[in-house]
Protein backbone atom coordinates (compact mmCIF):
# COMPACT_ATOMS: atom_id res chain seq x y z
CA UNK A 1 0.00 0.00 0.00
CA UNK A 2 1.04 3.89 -0.83
CA UNK A 3 2.30 5.89 2.33
CA UNK A 4 -0.88 7.75 4.43
CA UNK A 5 -0.86 10.84 5.08
CA UNK A 6 -2.80 13.45 6.91
CA UNK A 7 -4.62 16.01 5.43
CA UNK A 8 -7.34 17.50 7.39
CA UNK A 9 -8.51 19.48 5.05
CA UNK A 10 -9.62 16.53 2.19
CA UNK A 11 -13.25 15.94 1.55
CA UNK A 12 -14.01 14.77 -1.52
CA UNK A 13 -12.78 13.10 -4.95
CA UNK A 14 -11.02 15.33 -7.55
CA UNK A 15 -10.05 18.03 -4.92
CA UNK A 16 -6.22 19.64 -4.36
CA UNK A 17 -5.29 19.54 -0.92
CA UNK A 18 -2.14 21.45 0.57
CA UNK A 19 -0.53 18.73 2.89
CA UNK A 20 0.36 20.65 7.07
CA UNK A 21 4.14 21.52 7.30
CA UNK A 22 4.57 18.14 9.07
CA UNK A 23 3.59 15.73 6.60
CA UNK A 24 5.07 17.56 3.47
CA UNK A 25 8.01 17.27 5.50
CA UNK A 26 7.66 13.44 6.55
CA UNK A 27 6.56 13.04 2.09
CA UNK A 28 9.91 15.06 1.02
CA UNK A 29 12.18 14.54 3.14
CA UNK A 30 11.58 11.07 4.75
CA UNK A 31 10.19 9.01 2.00
CA UNK A 32 11.38 11.38 -0.87
CA UNK A 33 8.46 11.18 -2.94
CA UNK A 34 7.63 12.82 -6.21
CA UNK A 35 5.65 14.46 -8.85
CA UNK A 36 3.62 11.82 -9.97
CA UNK A 37 3.97 9.13 -7.06
CA UNK A 38 0.81 7.84 -5.73
CA UNK A 39 -0.14 8.30 -1.82
CA UNK A 40 -3.26 7.34 0.93
CA UNK A 41 -4.65 10.64 2.12
CA UNK A 42 -6.93 10.21 5.28
CA UNK A 43 -8.83 13.61 6.83
CA UNK A 44 -8.47 12.19 10.72
CA UNK A 45 -12.46 12.14 10.67
CA UNK A 46 -12.81 8.40 8.79
CA UNK A 47 -12.47 9.48 5.23
CA UNK A 48 -9.33 7.78 3.21
CA UNK A 49 -8.83 8.92 -0.19
CA UNK A 50 -6.21 7.48 -3.20
CA UNK A 51 -3.61 11.02 -4.22
CA UNK A 52 -1.24 11.61 -6.46
CA UNK A 53 1.65 14.15 -6.12
CA UNK A 54 0.85 16.90 -8.30
CA UNK A 55 3.24 19.67 -6.33
CA UNK A 56 6.23 19.01 -4.13
CA UNK A 57 8.34 21.92 -2.88
CA UNK A 58 9.55 22.18 0.51
CA UNK A 59 6.67 22.79 2.60
CA UNK A 60 4.18 23.14 -0.18
CA UNK A 61 2.70 19.72 -0.84
CA UNK A 62 -0.62 19.16 -2.80
CA UNK A 63 -2.13 16.41 -3.53
CA UNK A 64 -4.77 15.22 -6.01
CA UNK A 65 -7.66 13.18 -4.50
CA UNK A 66 -8.51 10.37 -6.30
CA UNK A 67 -11.08 7.55 -5.64
CA UNK A 68 -12.07 7.36 -2.15
CA UNK A 69 -11.12 4.27 0.12
CA UNK A 70 -12.54 2.06 2.66
CA UNK A 71 -10.91 2.98 5.32
CA UNK A 72 -10.05 0.80 8.78
CA UNK A 73 -13.07 0.26 10.74
CA UNK A 74 -13.46 1.95 13.98
CA UNK A 75 -14.86 0.43 17.10
CA UNK A 76 -18.33 0.44 17.53
CA UNK A 77 -18.02 1.97 21.65
CA UNK A 78 -16.35 5.33 21.47
CA UNK A 79 -14.17 5.06 24.60
CA UNK A 80 -12.77 8.43 25.92
CA UNK A 81 -9.29 7.54 27.88
CA UNK A 82 -9.05 9.46 31.00
CA UNK A 83 -5.44 9.31 32.23
CA UNK A 84 -3.52 10.45 34.90
CA UNK A 85 -0.71 11.81 33.12
CA UNK A 86 2.76 9.67 33.74
CA UNK A 87 5.79 10.57 34.42
CA UNK A 88 8.77 11.04 32.33
CA UNK A 89 7.98 10.63 28.21
CA UNK A 90 6.09 7.75 29.47
CA UNK A 91 2.50 9.25 28.27
CA UNK A 92 3.77 9.86 25.20
CA UNK A 93 4.09 5.85 24.82
CA UNK A 94 0.49 5.92 26.56
CA UNK A 95 -1.33 8.50 23.59
CA UNK A 96 0.51 6.26 21.01
CA UNK A 97 -0.84 3.02 22.02
CA UNK A 98 -4.20 4.30 23.42
CA UNK A 99 -5.01 5.50 19.56
CA UNK A 100 -3.33 2.12 18.25
CA UNK A 101 -5.96 0.39 20.43
CA UNK A 102 -8.66 2.46 19.11
CA UNK A 103 -9.45 4.88 21.65
CA UNK A 104 -12.20 8.11 20.47
CA UNK A 105 -10.75 10.68 22.73
CA UNK A 106 -7.54 10.86 25.09
CA UNK A 107 -8.21 13.20 28.57
CA UNK A 108 -4.85 13.71 30.04
CA UNK A 109 -5.61 14.27 34.11
CA UNK A 110 -4.06 15.33 37.23
CA UNK A 111 -4.90 13.53 40.24
CA UNK A 112 -3.45 13.79 43.80
CA UNK A 113 -0.60 11.67 42.99
CA UNK A 114 0.04 12.94 39.69
CA UNK A 115 3.48 14.28 39.58
CA UNK A 116 3.19 17.16 37.38
CA UNK A 117 0.68 20.27 37.61
CA UNK A 118 -1.64 21.79 35.01
CA UNK A 119 0.90 24.47 34.35
CA UNK A 120 3.33 22.94 33.96
CA UNK A 121 2.56 20.52 31.15
CA UNK A 122 0.91 23.92 29.38
CA UNK A 123 4.33 25.64 29.87
CA UNK A 124 6.06 22.47 28.30
CA UNK A 125 2.75 22.26 25.14
CA UNK A 126 2.87 18.50 26.19
CA UNK A 127 -0.78 18.54 24.70
CA UNK A 128 0.50 19.63 21.26
CA UNK A 129 2.83 16.89 21.87
CA UNK A 130 0.24 14.67 22.58
CA UNK A 131 -1.58 15.87 19.50
CA UNK A 132 1.54 15.30 16.82
CA UNK A 133 1.89 11.32 18.10
CA UNK A 134 -2.07 10.81 17.78
CA UNK A 135 -1.17 11.61 14.09
CA UNK A 136 1.82 10.01 13.84
CA UNK A 137 0.30 6.57 15.51
CA UNK A 138 -2.91 6.61 13.26
CA UNK A 139 -0.81 7.17 10.39
CA UNK A 140 1.35 3.85 11.08
CA UNK A 141 -1.68 1.85 12.57
CA UNK A 142 -3.49 2.36 9.29
CA UNK A 143 -6.92 4.62 11.59
CA UNK A 144 -8.53 7.18 9.00
CA UNK A 145 -9.83 8.84 12.45
CA UNK A 146 -7.38 10.95 14.92
CA UNK A 147 -8.59 10.82 18.10
CA UNK A 148 -9.02 14.27 19.88
CA UNK A 149 -6.17 15.06 22.94
CA UNK A 150 -8.36 17.44 25.01
CA UNK A 151 -6.94 19.75 27.59
CA UNK A 152 -5.51 18.32 30.54
CA UNK A 153 -7.68 18.93 33.58
CA UNK A 154 -8.13 18.08 37.55
CA UNK A 155 -9.77 14.74 38.55
CA UNK A 156 -12.57 16.57 40.00
CA UNK A 157 -13.28 18.18 36.73
CA UNK A 158 -13.29 14.87 35.32
CA UNK A 159 -15.55 13.35 37.79
CA UNK A 160 -17.76 16.38 37.87
CA UNK A 161 -18.26 16.47 33.96
CA UNK A 162 -19.27 12.71 33.90
CA UNK A 163 -21.65 13.25 36.83
CA UNK A 164 -23.20 16.18 34.58
CA UNK A 165 -23.97 13.56 32.16
CA UNK A 166 -27.00 11.95 33.83
CA UNK A 167 -26.24 8.25 32.32
CA UNK A 168 -26.01 5.47 34.33
CA UNK A 169 -22.20 4.61 34.85
CA UNK A 170 -20.86 6.53 32.27
CA UNK A 171 -17.17 6.12 34.06
CA UNK A 172 -15.33 2.85 34.55
CA UNK A 173 -12.42 3.49 37.10
CA UNK A 174 -9.25 1.21 37.24
CA UNK A 175 -8.38 0.68 40.61
CA UNK A 176 -6.01 -1.64 42.41
CA UNK A 177 -7.80 -5.00 44.14
CA UNK A 178 -6.16 -3.58 47.39
CA UNK A 179 -8.20 -0.38 47.24
CA UNK A 180 -10.47 -1.21 49.99
CA UNK A 181 -13.96 -0.87 48.11
CA UNK A 182 -16.18 -3.35 46.51
CA UNK A 183 -15.25 -3.60 42.85
CA UNK A 184 -15.85 -5.46 39.89
CA UNK A 185 -14.09 -7.86 37.67
CA UNK A 186 -13.99 -7.35 33.88
CA UNK A 187 -16.55 -10.76 33.59
CA UNK A 188 -19.05 -8.59 35.96
CA UNK A 189 -19.92 -6.31 32.94
CA UNK A 190 -22.16 -6.42 30.26
CA UNK A 191 -20.64 -8.55 27.03
CA UNK A 192 -22.75 -5.48 25.35
CA UNK A 193 -20.82 -3.09 25.19
CA UNK A 194 -22.26 0.90 25.93
CA UNK A 195 -22.62 3.77 22.72
CA UNK A 196 -19.52 5.83 24.69
CA UNK A 197 -17.96 5.45 28.22
CA UNK A 198 -14.74 6.89 29.69
CA UNK A 199 -11.95 4.81 31.23
CA UNK A 200 -9.76 6.02 33.98
CA UNK A 201 -6.35 5.11 35.11
CA UNK A 202 -4.38 6.25 37.63
CA UNK A 203 -0.79 7.37 38.13
CA UNK A 204 1.86 5.30 39.30
CA UNK A 205 1.07 6.20 42.65
CA UNK A 206 -2.54 5.04 42.49
CA UNK A 207 -5.46 6.65 43.91
CA UNK A 208 -6.14 8.25 46.94
CA UNK A 209 -9.31 6.92 48.86
CA UNK A 210 -11.14 10.11 48.36
CA UNK A 211 -10.85 9.52 44.71
CA UNK A 212 -12.12 5.98 44.58
CA UNK A 213 -14.45 7.49 46.52
CA UNK A 214 -15.50 9.86 44.00
CA UNK A 215 -15.10 7.52 41.15
CA UNK A 216 -17.44 4.87 42.97
CA UNK A 217 -20.05 7.92 42.60
CA UNK A 218 -19.89 8.28 38.88
CA UNK A 219 -19.81 5.06 37.46
CA UNK A 220 -17.93 1.40 38.57
CA UNK A 221 -14.52 0.65 40.05
CA UNK A 222 -12.98 -2.14 38.63
CA UNK A 223 -10.00 -4.21 39.33
CA UNK A 224 -7.91 -7.37 37.70
CA UNK A 225 -8.00 -9.76 40.31
CA UNK A 226 -4.63 -11.35 40.94
CA UNK A 227 -2.36 -9.09 38.99
CA UNK A 228 -0.65 -5.87 39.52
CA UNK A 229 0.12 -3.91 35.95
CA UNK A 230 2.51 -1.34 36.01
CA UNK A 231 1.13 1.62 35.63
CA UNK A 232 1.95 2.89 31.81
CA UNK A 233 0.78 -0.91 31.01
CA UNK A 234 -2.35 -0.42 32.92
CA UNK A 235 -4.15 1.49 29.78
CA UNK A 236 -3.51 -0.59 26.77
CA UNK A 237 -3.97 -4.04 29.01
CA UNK A 238 -7.45 -2.14 30.05
CA UNK A 239 -8.32 -1.10 26.63
CA UNK A 240 -7.50 -4.46 25.16
CA UNK A 241 -9.42 -6.32 27.84
CA UNK A 242 -12.42 -3.90 27.71
CA UNK A 243 -12.42 -4.26 23.28
CA UNK A 244 -11.99 -8.28 23.84
CA UNK A 245 -14.69 -8.40 26.52
CA UNK A 246 -17.65 -6.42 24.42
CA UNK A 247 -16.64 -8.23 21.17
CA UNK A 248 -14.76 -5.22 19.24
CA UNK A 249 -11.29 -7.44 18.86
CA UNK B 1 3.96 -4.68 51.89
CA UNK B 2 8.39 -5.34 52.57
CA UNK B 3 10.45 -5.66 49.90
CA UNK B 4 10.10 -9.13 47.90
CA UNK B 5 13.38 -11.45 47.26
CA UNK B 6 13.88 -14.07 44.98
CA UNK B 7 15.30 -17.52 46.78
CA UNK B 8 14.81 -20.24 44.63
CA UNK B 9 16.09 -22.96 47.64
CA UNK B 10 13.30 -21.50 49.71
CA UNK B 11 10.81 -24.58 50.82
CA UNK B 12 9.82 -23.89 54.33
CA UNK B 13 8.56 -21.75 57.33
CA UNK B 14 11.92 -22.33 59.56
CA UNK B 15 14.43 -22.49 57.20
CA UNK B 16 17.72 -20.24 57.29
CA UNK B 17 18.15 -19.77 52.74
CA UNK B 18 21.03 -17.90 51.46
CA UNK B 19 19.72 -15.24 48.39
CA UNK B 20 21.26 -15.64 45.06
CA UNK B 21 24.03 -13.08 43.81
CA UNK B 22 22.03 -10.88 41.68
CA UNK B 23 19.25 -10.53 45.12
CA UNK B 24 21.92 -10.10 47.84
CA UNK B 25 22.77 -7.10 45.80
CA UNK B 26 19.95 -5.27 45.46
CA UNK B 27 19.04 -6.12 49.44
CA UNK B 28 22.31 -4.42 50.51
CA UNK B 29 23.30 -1.90 48.21
CA UNK B 30 19.68 -0.86 46.38
CA UNK B 31 17.39 -1.00 48.85
CA UNK B 32 20.49 -1.09 51.70
CA UNK B 33 18.77 -3.09 54.74
CA UNK B 34 20.37 -4.40 57.40
CA UNK B 35 20.16 -7.74 59.93
CA UNK B 36 16.54 -7.87 61.43
CA UNK B 37 14.65 -6.07 58.90
CA UNK B 38 11.47 -7.75 57.38
CA UNK B 39 11.47 -9.29 53.79
CA UNK B 40 9.38 -11.12 51.59
CA UNK B 41 11.08 -14.26 50.11
CA UNK B 42 9.19 -16.37 46.87
CA UNK B 43 11.03 -19.34 45.33
CA UNK B 44 9.37 -19.12 41.68
CA UNK B 45 7.52 -22.09 42.06
CA UNK B 46 4.67 -20.32 44.07
CA UNK B 47 5.38 -20.51 47.51
CA UNK B 48 5.66 -17.17 49.65
CA UNK B 49 7.33 -16.53 52.96
CA UNK B 50 7.49 -13.60 55.78
CA UNK B 51 11.69 -13.57 56.29
CA UNK B 52 14.02 -11.74 58.20
CA UNK B 53 17.37 -10.81 57.66
CA UNK B 54 19.99 -13.03 59.52
CA UNK B 55 23.23 -12.34 58.05
CA UNK B 56 23.47 -9.05 55.61
CA UNK B 57 27.77 -9.02 54.02
CA UNK B 58 28.71 -8.69 50.14
CA UNK B 59 27.09 -10.98 48.26
CA UNK B 60 26.61 -12.98 51.33
CA UNK B 61 22.76 -12.64 52.61
CA UNK B 62 20.85 -15.08 54.80
CA UNK B 63 17.15 -15.24 55.51
CA UNK B 64 15.42 -16.74 57.98
CA UNK B 65 11.85 -17.70 56.44
CA UNK B 66 9.07 -16.39 59.04
CA UNK B 67 5.50 -17.57 57.98
CA UNK B 68 4.02 -19.20 54.76
CA UNK B 69 2.10 -16.42 52.93
CA UNK B 70 -0.91 -16.74 50.60
CA UNK B 71 0.69 -15.48 46.87
CA UNK B 72 -0.68 -13.71 44.12
CA UNK B 73 -3.30 -16.29 42.30
CA UNK B 74 -2.07 -17.66 39.32
CA UNK B 75 -4.02 -17.80 35.88
CA UNK B 76 -6.15 -20.95 34.94
CA UNK B 77 -4.89 -21.72 31.58
CA UNK B 78 -0.89 -22.11 31.63
CA UNK B 79 -0.26 -20.00 28.25
CA UNK B 80 3.13 -20.59 26.51
CA UNK B 81 4.17 -17.20 24.59
CA UNK B 82 5.79 -18.19 21.53
CA UNK B 83 7.46 -14.95 20.37
CA UNK B 84 9.67 -13.88 17.28
CA UNK B 85 12.72 -12.73 18.45
CA UNK B 86 11.77 -8.74 17.42
CA UNK B 87 14.47 -6.16 16.99
CA UNK B 88 16.77 -4.25 19.30
CA UNK B 89 15.75 -4.46 22.90
CA UNK B 90 12.29 -4.84 22.02
CA UNK B 91 12.02 -8.55 22.96
CA UNK B 92 13.16 -7.54 26.64
CA UNK B 93 9.54 -5.68 26.80
CA UNK B 94 8.03 -8.36 25.70
CA UNK B 95 9.50 -10.63 28.12
CA UNK B 96 8.91 -8.35 30.82
CA UNK B 97 5.24 -7.49 30.16
CA UNK B 98 4.54 -11.43 29.25
CA UNK B 99 5.83 -12.13 32.83
CA UNK B 100 3.81 -9.31 34.02
CA UNK B 101 0.33 -10.47 32.60
CA UNK B 102 0.55 -14.35 34.00
CA UNK B 103 2.60 -16.50 31.02
CA UNK B 104 3.20 -19.95 32.45
CA UNK B 105 6.27 -20.44 29.39
CA UNK B 106 8.44 -18.11 26.98
CA UNK B 107 9.35 -19.70 23.59
CA UNK B 108 11.52 -17.41 21.98
CA UNK B 109 11.65 -18.10 18.42
CA UNK B 110 13.19 -17.54 15.13
CA UNK B 111 10.92 -17.74 12.31
CA UNK B 112 11.58 -16.80 8.30
CA UNK B 113 11.46 -12.90 9.08
CA UNK B 114 13.12 -12.75 12.33
CA UNK B 115 16.57 -10.34 11.39
CA UNK B 116 18.78 -12.52 14.50
CA UNK B 117 20.11 -16.16 14.29
CA UNK B 118 19.82 -18.67 17.07
CA UNK B 119 24.02 -18.45 17.00
CA UNK B 120 23.56 -14.94 17.53
CA UNK B 121 21.06 -14.82 20.11
CA UNK B 122 23.15 -17.66 22.12
CA UNK B 123 26.39 -15.51 21.76
CA UNK B 124 24.72 -12.32 22.77
CA UNK B 125 23.36 -14.67 26.21
CA UNK B 126 20.11 -13.12 25.19
CA UNK B 127 17.94 -16.26 27.05
CA UNK B 128 19.78 -15.49 30.57
CA UNK B 129 19.10 -11.97 29.91
CA UNK B 130 15.61 -13.03 29.24
CA UNK B 131 15.79 -15.27 32.66
CA UNK B 132 16.82 -12.16 34.79
CA UNK B 133 14.57 -9.75 33.34
CA UNK B 134 11.81 -12.70 34.50
CA UNK B 135 12.72 -12.68 37.74
CA UNK B 136 12.94 -8.91 38.00
CA UNK B 137 9.45 -8.62 36.50
CA UNK B 138 8.02 -11.20 38.62
CA UNK B 139 9.33 -9.62 41.70
CA UNK B 140 7.87 -6.04 40.87
CA UNK B 141 4.47 -7.33 39.53
CA UNK B 142 4.09 -9.64 42.90
CA UNK B 143 3.95 -12.86 40.91
CA UNK B 144 5.45 -15.99 43.87
CA UNK B 145 5.77 -17.92 39.94
CA UNK B 146 8.66 -16.75 37.96
CA UNK B 147 8.14 -18.55 34.28
CA UNK B 148 10.42 -20.75 32.16
CA UNK B 149 12.52 -18.70 29.05
CA UNK B 150 13.03 -21.87 27.03
CA UNK B 151 16.41 -22.60 24.63
CA UNK B 152 15.38 -19.95 21.42
CA UNK B 153 14.30 -22.34 18.91
CA UNK B 154 13.22 -21.97 14.74
CA UNK B 155 9.95 -21.67 14.14
CA UNK B 156 9.38 -25.42 12.69
CA UNK B 157 10.98 -26.68 15.37
CA UNK B 158 7.99 -25.12 17.78
CA UNK B 159 5.52 -26.58 15.15
CA UNK B 160 6.43 -29.47 15.12
CA UNK B 161 6.59 -29.81 18.75
CA UNK B 162 3.22 -28.80 18.90
CA UNK B 163 1.51 -31.48 16.72
CA UNK B 164 3.49 -34.25 18.41
CA UNK B 165 1.31 -33.02 21.59
CA UNK B 166 -2.10 -34.81 19.79
CA UNK B 167 -4.49 -32.64 21.54
CA UNK B 168 -6.97 -30.15 19.40
CA UNK B 169 -5.42 -26.63 18.58
CA UNK B 170 -2.63 -26.30 20.64
CA UNK B 171 -1.82 -23.22 19.02
CA UNK B 172 -3.27 -20.46 18.51
CA UNK B 173 -1.11 -18.15 15.91
CA UNK B 174 -1.63 -14.13 15.72
CA UNK B 175 -1.62 -13.04 11.74
CA UNK B 176 -2.63 -10.36 9.94
CA UNK B 177 -6.53 -9.59 8.61
CA UNK B 178 -4.42 -9.51 5.79
CA UNK B 179 -2.63 -13.07 5.80
CA UNK B 180 -5.09 -14.68 2.81
CA UNK B 181 -7.01 -17.45 4.59
CA UNK B 182 -9.53 -17.68 6.90
CA UNK B 183 -9.38 -16.19 10.51
CA UNK B 184 -11.04 -16.47 13.49
CA UNK B 185 -11.63 -13.52 15.64
CA UNK B 186 -11.49 -13.79 19.66
CA UNK B 187 -15.01 -13.93 19.77
CA UNK B 188 -15.15 -17.22 17.56
CA UNK B 189 -12.97 -18.69 20.62
CA UNK B 190 -14.84 -20.76 23.68
CA UNK B 191 -15.45 -18.75 26.61
CA UNK B 192 -14.23 -21.90 28.74
CA UNK B 193 -10.20 -21.50 28.79
CA UNK B 194 -8.12 -24.87 27.79
CA UNK B 195 -5.88 -26.01 30.28
CA UNK B 196 -2.49 -24.76 28.33
CA UNK B 197 -2.00 -23.32 24.95
CA UNK B 198 0.78 -22.49 23.06
CA UNK B 199 0.22 -18.11 21.63
CA UNK B 200 2.56 -17.55 18.35
CA UNK B 201 3.10 -14.33 17.43
CA UNK B 202 5.30 -13.04 14.78
CA UNK B 203 8.18 -10.84 14.21
CA UNK B 204 8.11 -6.71 12.78
CA UNK B 205 7.90 -8.34 8.75
CA UNK B 206 5.08 -11.04 9.84
CA UNK B 207 4.66 -14.38 9.02
CA UNK B 208 5.57 -15.75 5.21
CA UNK B 209 2.38 -17.49 4.12
CA UNK B 210 4.14 -21.08 4.35
CA UNK B 211 4.38 -20.03 8.11
CA UNK B 212 0.33 -19.14 8.11
CA UNK B 213 0.05 -22.20 6.39
CA UNK B 214 2.14 -24.61 9.06
CA UNK B 215 0.56 -22.64 11.61
CA UNK B 216 -3.26 -23.32 10.37
CA UNK B 217 -1.84 -27.27 10.43
CA UNK B 218 -1.65 -27.24 14.46
CA UNK B 219 -4.38 -25.07 15.47
CA UNK B 220 -5.95 -21.46 15.08
CA UNK B 221 -5.15 -18.51 13.29
CA UNK B 222 -6.57 -15.86 15.02
CA UNK B 223 -6.64 -11.76 13.84
CA UNK B 224 -8.13 -8.77 15.64
CA UNK B 225 -10.69 -7.60 13.16
CA UNK B 226 -10.04 -3.68 11.82
CA UNK B 227 -6.82 -3.33 13.75
CA UNK B 228 -3.00 -2.77 12.84
CA UNK B 229 -1.18 -3.63 16.04
CA UNK B 230 2.81 -2.77 16.27
CA UNK B 231 4.87 -5.98 17.05
CA UNK B 232 6.08 -5.16 19.94
CA UNK B 233 2.58 -3.75 21.49
CA UNK B 234 1.40 -7.49 19.57
CA UNK B 235 2.17 -10.11 23.09
CA UNK B 236 0.76 -8.27 25.55
CA UNK B 237 -2.23 -7.30 23.72
CA UNK B 238 -3.05 -10.72 22.94
CA UNK B 239 -2.21 -11.97 26.36
CA UNK B 240 -4.93 -9.39 27.43
CA UNK B 241 -7.21 -10.02 25.29
CA UNK B 242 -7.15 -14.14 25.44
CA UNK B 243 -7.14 -13.92 29.83
CA UNK B 244 -10.33 -11.22 29.19
CA UNK B 245 -11.96 -13.88 26.79
CA UNK B 246 -11.29 -16.66 29.27
CA UNK B 247 -12.31 -15.11 32.65
CA UNK B 248 -9.32 -14.94 33.55
CA UNK B 249 -8.46 -11.03 33.88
Amino acid sequence: MSARFYAPEARASGELVTLPPDEAEHLIKVLRLRVGDPVRIFNGRGAEFDGLVELSARLDVRIRLGDRRESAQEPGVAITLAQAVLKGDKMDAVVRDAVMMGVAVVQPIVSARTEVTLTALERGHRRERWERIAVSSAKQCGRAVIPSILMPCVFDTLVTGLMELRVPNPGLMFVEPSAGRETDSLSDLAAQPPREVTVIVGPEGGWTPEEVARGAATGRLISFRGRTLRADAMPTVALAALFARWGEL
